[in-house]
């Protein structure tokens, strides 16, 4: 059904193992995603705006976790050293002057409260699932599948490129002020993801290591696509709301 | 958000917390989905049916591994004898003639390969998602929450009292004999169902664990709920597929 299920069976070149990756980048990074377009041509309701902002966040939140983890499994000081700069970049110096908070800047920009934000009470189970599905990915899986499994960082200035002029066209309460989150992103994930990329090419040595280098950004692009479905299946104009997950009706 | 959020705050009587429990069920059991209402009123597709069982088989597979790691948590040899049962039912005498089997037996039943469906290969992730979560959550909290997770046997009788005559009467490849699965499922989930009621009445003496004990059987109900959710928003009248899930289309 995968069609990168046996794409390095007879070993890959580094050069040949990172176009695998691109390519999965471009048939499978969530930019591909129909609720994406919806986002970037201007047809979502703020409450469908909301909910994602929502939802999203227990993402963010997760991630200097994750890179913690990435960090308790990395025995080179001078990787960790390179590494810690993503949990910087999303706590900041304090914990709140980071991307966190900038995302909850975010959230609230778009009416919702800060606090019940931060409390990820509102969010869908299966974002919760998809994000303890990550943190487990980084703690069960070996330090060059982690590594891998960043690597949807490659894509991400595409898909922030694509969202933030549309998002400042598309829909008049939001302002670049409240998208403060996206402006550093596109120079950090561009260091993160090359030093990422780097890592794998010189580590994934064998055609089994290059495999489950493939099959863990195939994981990350499933887990950032299921993100957007579960949104789609409780906000979508078709969608129903699961029980006890936040309603835009009832704030 | 969550109704039940506070329900123990005050202590709750073992007699006062079982009808928490039970109001759990009746607002939050997966019977409540439009999912279930449209398998049981005769309007899924084949295919659609046969990305129930697919998706189905991975939670069907994962029961035995968080019962054995409940046992894995448990010092008292009587509940480790009594709750060893739930392994034996779903593995068998030999591993492929209990529970798993059956729910092959169904899968295949509705036209799908059984080695394709037990690689688990064309299952959602989301579907993936939330049985990891399961086990995680088995793995993490403490005994009291993995027994109370399980209570959702408790209105497993409802559902497939109300499946079971059905899905014979509505779809006319069902037979009685790929519902086999179903057959002595209400028997032994009544009898784990008090036993774990009755472990839980006894064992949930504080407030706190109360609460714990009724977040843990909602968590339960969230997970069943959202796989039917994964379900509808990839194969639903309104759905789409995720990148390399079964395709009843294509199989």
């Amino acid at each position: 059904m995968n069609e990168f299920a046996a794409a390095a069976r007879d070993g890959l070149t580094p050069d040949a193992l990172e176009s695998v990756l691109r390519e999965i980048g471009l048939s499978r990074y969530h930019n591909r995603h129909p609720l994406h377009h919806k986002m970037t041509s201007g047809q979502l309701s703020k409450g469908q705006l909301q909910a994602w902002a929502l939802n999203r966040y227990c993402y963010q939140a997760v991630i200097p976790r994750k890179d913690a983890m990435i960090l308790s499994h990395a025995e080179d000081p001078a990787f960790r050293a390179e590494w810690r700069k993503r949990i910087e970049d999303h706590d900041g110096d304090d914990g709140w002057n980071g991307g966190i908070a900038r995302w909850l800047k975010l959230a609230t920009g778009l009416g919702l409260d800060r606090d019940f934000v931060a409390s990820q009470r509102g969010a869908l189970p299966a974002t919760r699932f998809a994000v303890g599905a990550y943190l487990s990915f980084c703690t069960d899986r070996s330090l060059l599948e982690a590594v891998a499994s960043s690597l949807t960082e490659l894509f991400s200035p595409v898909i922030i490129s694509e969202r933030v002029p549309a998002m400042l066209a598309r829909y008049d309460y939001v302002t670049e002020d409240i998208l403060e989150y996206f402006k550093p992103r596109p120079v950090q994930a561009s260091r993160d993801a090359d030093y990422a990329l780097a890592y794998v090419r010189q580590h994934a040595d064998t055609p089994e290591k290059q495999q489950a280098v493939i099959d863990a950004l195939v994981f990350k692009c499933d887990l950032l696509w299921a993100m957007l479905d579960a949104l789609e299946q409780a906000y979508g104009d078709h969608g129903h709301i699961p029980p006890g997950a936040f309603d835009p009706k009832q704030p």
